[in-house]
């Protein structure tokens, strides 16, 4: 089927990825190890859950790296939330896989990890390959939630791949997928499997990176989409200079994209997750900040802003997170007519003093073991319900003569599937070579990953990161369980303390940046600008934050 | 003060708005008068109220157009909402107005209306113009709501234009701020004032355009934020195979921004008030048209899709007209208890079966004047609370047996402020700077216009419109006015009509057009494409729809 599609999208059909000048004309079956590797913690305890695989070192494309010497079979499975440039890592897949030999082939397992145990997969040629480059969405195999966990999905897994004599198998996911994919390499190299399992960090909510692995493809081009729209509210808000807008990004667990926009376009306050869990801040204390912001602005003339939360916040929130475990409780009992009445005394006064519609919500949507399902409640909604009680108080006491008028918003779902950037373009594309030449060389059990990012593309270095090294023990569902550890936005590094350190000029001035629309085209400063966070990790100042 | 500006905006900021050829030159004085106009309807009525104006000629660039021979003084205003080029019809008058003579001079009046009639008013000079050219926003002088209209405020109005010594007054607004215009240039003529009263068409929604006026500015930039959303969304729905979303598009009194967006991106189901109207549909039956695109999706394996929604929804519904007529009745009086149970039979039975939180905006929601804030009712969640009990019915009734898991969206704050495209650009900067020429000859009462949009930029025409040629007479809270008639989307042109030709497809397939990202540079046909709208009212077929 020929499918009608957009002048943009034409014009990006054609582009062409560049390539790390390491990948650019084998698929470097000849990769040099590093050091052995060790966990990024708990590292005994890693080492008894995955005896095989554990330590292997780290690789790096040497000088005589060669091409691959056999025509590969490789399946790709996207997993989890979609992120721009997934279509991109399986272009590249595609390509090495297809140079590798006549006879090579790529199958594409269809609607996630349960494609895989159930083995329903798809060869991709290079017709539908040419439709879905540079394009975002997962919709050339889409994508799926389940886990490969107990023994017979994992016996399952095997027998796919045997029967698709695949000689590796890459996985694009999250931190939970690339775990998946550890336990998948130890148990393939527990049976003696000839497939070679790579995953490829993916997630638009940046918590998958440590080490090499420098950031997760999909956040620069989702944070950009976000920054190009807050950027437009804030010059609204600044133009009509009436209302304050609270908007919520997506990122439940970290506060990465929140704290990226934030820097991008310097709205007036942001709440950062971490920083409030490290504060143990109080619900109270929050509405203070934030109520304080909007009094002062008004002070000043200025009775509009815009004011940035993540996603997640609640959790973030301590006491609300003892409210939901205690609701959760009181719940799971039977007969509860009137679950606030059976709160603990602290834990009831934070309940009554939340607005109405945020009760509701705690107290009627059920997720499918029946708890309170945090992620349906409108965080947003929370927090202008609060600033606004408090601001009458203040009114009452003489404190505040001003108004305050919202607007609510929510940004997710409009950044996952946005077409990638040219540099997750290329980040991802480069992943996808990558994976095949790790694959090509064996190496299971590794994460592709490609490092420098904040220089010219052509200048990554892709290394070979063992997928164990990323890991650390956690507790999960009760268990002690081994996990690539999410990297949460850590207060001591520079994104923050650049952003902390300008937060009060921000939120009593109007220092916006209006970031704009992403650009496929024009000059590089516009088109192939780094995410703040990678370059301020990266120790490259100067953008003018 | 140097403000910082994003990358994009430094690249936009260097930007030359390409002008047609008729104004390349001059400021064009000598312009050549047709026909004299008459009115859209009504004419003997706006006659009537226009003896001064009424009846002018249109007035285009003739081969004699000569350079202007005195320094101009003139003001500017925006009025209204914001939409993107506001800031470029200020270049395009600034630099004419600049041309036009040394003490030459440009005002810009504070805060919309309210600036005129209190003087509050700005000169703008050549570096402030230079940090705004081709920026989004309308925060240079920013806007307002204020009419003028009591007869001190017309007297005071005066009083600031003679203060100033303004040759020129240029509003920039909507239907109702352009009709206030005419009111003004009237009222000067009687005063035989000096000063000529030039309008610009603005509005993101897309309603202000009749004969010559084409287009208001700001829909096409506006238009196309909201569908790289959209388009984006179509794809994370296709991907993630999981979700309907009800996405609500600004645009209260005409549905063109959801038809552009629908044409740009063929969303699954689309909405059309106009359409609604005409046909006289219940809730219900619009109901049962969603309910029935869900099931038959379903049905053919698709459990997802996109459901676009005009913010004006409800007052389009006849019977919703109705009910909500009877509750402000009901609420007017005094001590109603229970207002529902006050309602006539049938608005109580279209009461009664909303959805809880619909019921509740619509008795606790209250504006100024004590009546129902339609502006603020979700009109997704009506729909998707509706649409979900509808499929309950049928899924007990044995019609329907899959899932219906929806997420909400309203999109219009981050399109009002967006930087303008190359056409909105370049259309603003024209509009100013023809603007001045009218005010260079003298003629008052006009509004500037740029004919053939559909076409090159350069091949555009230049035509002064009287006011008054767009009037006709309505009812407004109880009064017989001349006023600019809003332009609604008509059923039987070739926009809408395109739309509903291809709607049956675009429900049940997966036709989707993802648009991306504005581009202000790269290819022709990626940057410089014109709306379907435009090009479907001027006749250019193709474009894949």
């Amino acid at each position: 089927m020929q499918r009608d599609v957009s002048p943009l999208e034409r014009a990006r059909t054609g582009y062409r990825p560049r390539l790390p000048r390491a990948l650019e004309s084998t698929t470097a079956t000849g990769l040099e190890p590093g050091d052995p590797t060790s966990a990024v913690r708990d590292a005994e305890a890693v080492r008894d859950r995955f005896p095989r695989t554990f330590g292997r070192p780290t690789l790096r494309v040497g000088p005589g790296a060669t091409s691959g010497a056999r025509a590969l079979t490789v399946g790709v499975v996207l997993s989890g939330g979609q992120a721009p440039g997934g279509h991109n890592v399986i272009a590249g897949l595609f390509d090495a896989v297809a140079a590798s030999g006549d006879g090579a082939r790529l199958h594409g397992f269809l609607g996630g990890p349960k494609g895989v145990f159930t083995g329903d997969a798809v060869v991709l040629d290079a017709k539908t390959i040419e439709r879905f480059r540079n394009t975002g969405g997962f919709d050339m195999i889409r994508s799926g939630r389940d886990k490969i966990e107990t023994a017979e999905q994992l016996a399952a897994c095997r027998e796919t791949c045997t029967r698709l004599a695949l000689d590796g198998l890459v996985v694009v996911g999250g931190d939970d997928s690339n775990t998946n994919a550890a336990v998948l390499a130890e148990h393939f190299a527990e049976h003696d499997m000839a497939t070679a399992v790579v995953g490829v960090p993916k997630t638009i909510d940046g918590d998958l990176k440590a080490g090499p692995v420098e950031a997760s493809f999909g956040f620069d081009t989702a944070t950009r989409v976000y920054a190009a729209l807050v950027g437009n509210i804030c010059r609204d808000a600044r133009s009509a200079a009436k209302y304050w807008h609270f908007i919520r990004l997506m990122g439940r667990s970290a506060s990465h994209v929140t704290l990226e926009v934030a820097l991008q376009t310097r709205a007036n306050v942001t709440l950062i997750g971490e920083e409030i869990r490290e504060q143990g801040a109080t619900l109270d204390e929050i509405t203070n900040r934030v109520a304080e912001a909007v009094r002062r602005r008004y002070a000043a003339g200025r009775s509009y802003g815009v004011c940035l939360v993540p996603e997640g916040l609640i959790e973030f929130i301590p006491e609300m997170g003892r409210l939901i475990a205690e609701l959760n409780d009181i719940l799971a009992g039977a007969g509860a007519d009137d679950p606030a009445t059976r709160l603990g005394a602290e834990s009831r006064a934070l309940f009554e003093g939340l607005p109405p519609a945020i009760r509701e919500q705690l107290l009627l949507d059920r997720d499918s073991h029946g708890n309170v399902l945090v992620s349906q409640i409108d965080t947003e909604l929370l927090l202008t319900g609060k600033v606004a009680q408090r601001l009458d108080e203040w009114k009452r006491a003489g404190k505040f003569d001003g108004s305050f008028k919202t607007q609510n918003h929510f940004f997710g779902y409009e950044g996952r599937c946005a077409a990638p950037t040219d540099f997750d373009a290329d980040y991802t594309y480069g992943l996808g070579r990558f994976a095949a030449a790790l694959i090509a060389g064996g190496h299971s059990g590794y994460m592709s990953a490609l490092s420098g990012l904040a220089a010219d593309s052509a200048d990554w270095t892709p290394v070979g990161v063992p997928l164990t090294s990323l890991m650390q023990i956690e507790t999960r569902k009760g268990k002690q369980v081994p996990v690539i550890a999410k990297a949460l936005v850590r207060t001591d590094a520079e994104p923050f303390s650049t952003f902390a350190a300008a937060r009060e000029r921000w939120a009593l001035e109007d220092e916006y940046l209006y970031p704009g629309a992403i650009q496929y085209f024009g000059p590089d400063e516009v088109r192939g600008a780094r995410t703040r966070t990678l370059q301020l990790e990266s120790g490259v100042r100067g953008g003018g934050s």
